[in-house]
């Protein structure tokens, strides 16, 4: 067994605390990876505090190492093996990418591209394939109106994306606070959903939306931007059912769908085309020490627009 | 003006009569038709009785006429011109195909070719065309996996139409009731909705379900039996908001979509596909007098499984 330095979470109302945590030894189809900056994201946190279903305690949070995705293949019907928190093959329980060092099978390394920083690159493990693979499903490219609902973690890089394929891309906002970024980041419009006038200006404008925040919404609403044969993507989802008046598909020929992350092959596809496009997260490194506060500050929407933790912190 | 002779409904609690109704003159660009047959589609119903909002009676029903679907192209952003109960172009209220001729625009015209007898093409123009465009523009075809739920003036089709697609055809219908027609229409496989076991058994076997049935489903459920990357496919609807749980869109990258009749040229390349695979509607002849009862008898879902008027009797 290897011993590497780690933050785990020790319980669901305890902060994260620096540990150890035991590594498999490197077997004849496995490999360890060094694990350089590991993003946070807000599903970590939602983890670490049980609020997705009971964990079992302790945790090591992180799957936006430079590594690895395990959870892959993400739809696998026999069910998927998350990158923490879950069952590997050999019984044990996976341990995340907060951490200095992960061993994995050769069949779930991604290579990091020549040409994106590793730091900018975490975050693209996770927000950056989310968004990439209903962007290409759906088609997003030249001469298609592709709008990004919210401007975090995943709509920051949902809009860099969707420009490098050529989309027109808009960006709705509960407000405009963020706006000039937006353009900065390659939108070429900005409308703030709280503004009623924008649901009646862009009626059936877009070819796709992709919906990356996780509160509840008014779909019907969001639906009628969608033009013919459109098609809204929720990357994201509320605990709790939505309601949806069916006409609303119905009358125009729309979709509602859902995906989830994204396979291997398409991930390294999504690295390959940041590297060629020169896109990277926008990020903010921090010392592991200050996983805590930056748990707080997501919470608060404070961040932009990923929190990457610098593993060489872990002493 | 032409005077011809018509089934009207005068008020939405009147029972439908014999009468005659105006024709414009044949423009430059008009063509006339003999309506030779129509067919009785439930929303005919629905519109004579008000249902789906107030109409201006007199109103004469019929869509399924074997001559034109105007009311294309159905997603036009102008608005659609409806078969009857629209507003045409020149003002005047369109009345629909319970009648001996009608006179329409050179270009909502289509082309019922030899092979298909008139009485089973009447229902193609709307049954088949609903079924046929969500088929196509989802990938109905060999190696897929389509379910049809409801077997009834729509779902019969699907079947039919799916099967000579060449995909693997599951009726998913309320009870077995129907089972040997299903079977015998092309489906492979048939299962009732009201068993639970349905549900556990077929769970995320389909690439694509086409629900035909307006009342109120589980969504979720069906959802649930989506494969990856799978459609659930709505072609009519209820009135009152449907809820779901986005993730079960998420979980397997599904979609839920709404589909609406189609296009002339589609409608076009619908009928020469029926022709060339031998496909007409199940269809039961009746004299325009026994319109009523057909109506009711719709609405008891007793009918196997259009029935089509044979307007030589509009004397």
């Amino acid at each position: 067994m290897l011993t590497v330095n780690a933050y785990v979470a020790t319980a669901a109302t305890e902060p994260l605390a620096p540990t150890t945590v035991e590594r498999r030894e490197v077997g004849p189809h496995d490999v360890l990876i060094e694990i350089k900056y590991c993003g946070i994201c807000h599903s970590d946190i939602s983890h670490a505090r049980s609020e997705w279903g009971e964990q079992v305690y302790p945790i090591v949070p992180g799957h936006e190492c430079e590594s690895c995705l395990k959870g892959e293949e993400q739809y696998c019907l026999k069910g998927n093996t998350l990158t923490y928190g879950g069952i590997d093959k050999d019984g044990t329980i996976t341990q995340g990418g907060y951490s200095t060092h992960v061993v994995v099978t050769e069949d779930f390394v991604v290579r990091i591209p020549e040409g994106i920083d590793l730091d900018e690159a975490a975050p693209l493990l996770c927000a950056g394939i989310t968004t990439y693979s209903p962007l290409r499903h759906w088609g997003a490219g030249p001469g298609k109106q592709v709008a990004v609902i919210g401007l975090g973690g995943l709509g920051h890089l949902a809009v860099k994306l969707a420009h490098a394929m050529g989309a027109e891309v808009t960006v709705l906002s509960q407000s405009l606070k963020k706006m000039d970024d937006g353009l900065r980041l390659g939108a070429d419009h900005y409308h703030a959903t709280s503004d009623p006038a924008t649901f009646e200006q862009l009626v059936g404008t877009f070819d796709l939306i992709v919906n990356t925040v996780s509160a509840k919404l008014d779909l019907d609403a969001h639906l009628g931007l969608l033009a013919v044969n459109g098609a809204l993507v929720n990357v994201g989802a509320p605990a709790e059912p939505l309601s949806l008046n069916v006409f609303s598909l119905i009358m125009r020929g729309r979709s509602y769908a859902g995906s989830l992350i994204g396979g291997i092959r398409e991930t390294q596809e999504m690295l390959d085309f940041c590297a060629e496009h020169g896109i990277g997260s926008e990020i903010e490194v921090i010392p592991a020490d200050k996983i805590n506060e930056a748990y707080d500050r997501v919470l608060a929407s404070d961040v932009r627009y990923r929190f990457v933790i610098d593993t060489s912190t872990l002493a």
